[in-house]
């Protein structure tokens, strides 16, 4: 498979499965990728019992915000990677991606993460051959901004 | 119960039980506390293929990693706050502690995750009535550095 | 004098006063704020020879951009503190603003620093009695994305 | 001029010429390059009038702290790139140095900036080919720690 303008998307639907099904933690905390499009990735967790962090207040676990804030920032920075990519066939791809790798990434815990469900999605700071910084936000199933992130991203 | 220099081991202790049952996620990870005494916080987990994030390079979830030091740094900030609490019942204590918080937290993931087990420790780099500063290491079992933070908590 | 909301303007323009004028190190710098409204703030630099730390590529020092961004990350800080305080003499405004202080500040450089001028701005993420936590960007004279902030303070 | 083991003190020497005397924000805040060695780089800014941040407290601007820790964490990962580069010509040398860039600073200010003069150093968490990590710190004249830095450099 190579890719091609017309056939990001179907990459990118591999990738998505690749990512919630054949990633352990990310099945684990049972992560769902809603929407990936070569302009719109957007994450979600519903809430349950396990991804609790403070048994006094009820809320979610840092950990569990950072690692979600990470895998968002991630995917976009792999979806302007792909971007640059043509041509390329998708066992060249897989190689290119697995080298991506998060360099540093700083989550501020804004509110309490007390929620149904919390969706992600970012935006691209910086886009190198070498580097991408991305900044992401968490929101609650009322659109109340939870956390946000800075990740640079090794992807080149 | 009160907090005394003589008791501060016991409600360590207490703590410890707290943090390593009570939290659900601590426990979902299966995140144990190896040391926690007024001088030396150890926190460990081990490797097993749930906490995998790259299903390629078989290494550790940067999310695995943030959680494990998050709660490093926000057990290192509550000792120290403890140290600062002298003649106080338990109940206080339990309800000053529900309010730490992490503010903000930098991961540098330094190296692959790979490893049979990890351990985290840190240091204080700031202590205040309303914020500390933590910075923290993670390891694995050959000693190799993983991974470092900076996290700043609300201790006040 | 006495804060009231027809008159939080006039606190402003003092503090705009003292921040360009009586701040050693800005004044060094010669930055300008530009506005400061309770819901714009805008700072200002000139390029000019010695602001420059690449002597081959002739582009703004790292050390410039910082500081330009926490002045304008804590500025808004400021702001939004003022907002909270309502019917407070000016002398114990300074006293409490004496007070505000960067915790900690991640700056993100995210293209080479030139330009003709740059102008910084910023939104709030957190407000709180005790810390709030501010997003900047510096852009250069054409708009272009520079630098990127984000910074914890103290308030409280 | 070639680089080889007995000569690297050589090519620093030259390197800390540049960096005192030709970068122009270095010279504006007088930064001084006291030791620069394959193994030991200190960098020193004496107090004056002109560095001071907050006229009430008399206290050293973040910016000019900023300033310090991100060029004491590029002298450290420009030095560990000079260990990996042999047999190269002075000229290429200036190339790569002229490529190497902050992509992320970090910095924590831990205490109020005050003392006759401040001492950073630091040390390397991540050094690689593409990327590398920089922890700093900085002291006053009595070895109280006022600040600490986190940077990550590209140098490939």
């Amino acid at each position: 498979m190579i890719v091609k303008n017309n056939n990001l998307q179907e990459v990118l639907n591999r990738l998505k499965g690749i990512y919630e099904k054949q990633m352990p933690f990310n099945r684990l905390l049972d992560i769902c990728i809603d929407s990936m499009t070569p302009t719109d990735i957007k994450v979600r967790i519903d809430m349950r019992e396990e991804l609790i962090g403070n048994f006094v207040r009820q809320i979610l676990h840092g950990g569990v915000i950072s690692s979600v804030l990470d895998l968002t920032g991630g995917l976009i920075a792999t979806v302007e990677l792909l971007k640059q990519l043509e041509n390329i066939r998708f066992d060249e791809i897989e190689k290119r991606l697995a080298r991506i790798g998060t360099i540093d990434l700083r989550v501020d815990y804004l509110r309490a993460g007390k929620g149904d469900f919390f969706t992600a999605s970012g935006s691209v700071l910086r886009k190198g051959n070498k580097v991408a910084v991305i900044r992401t936000e968490l929101c609650n199933h009322r659109n109340l901004l939870i956390a946000a992130g800075t990740g640079t991203y090794l992807v080149g």
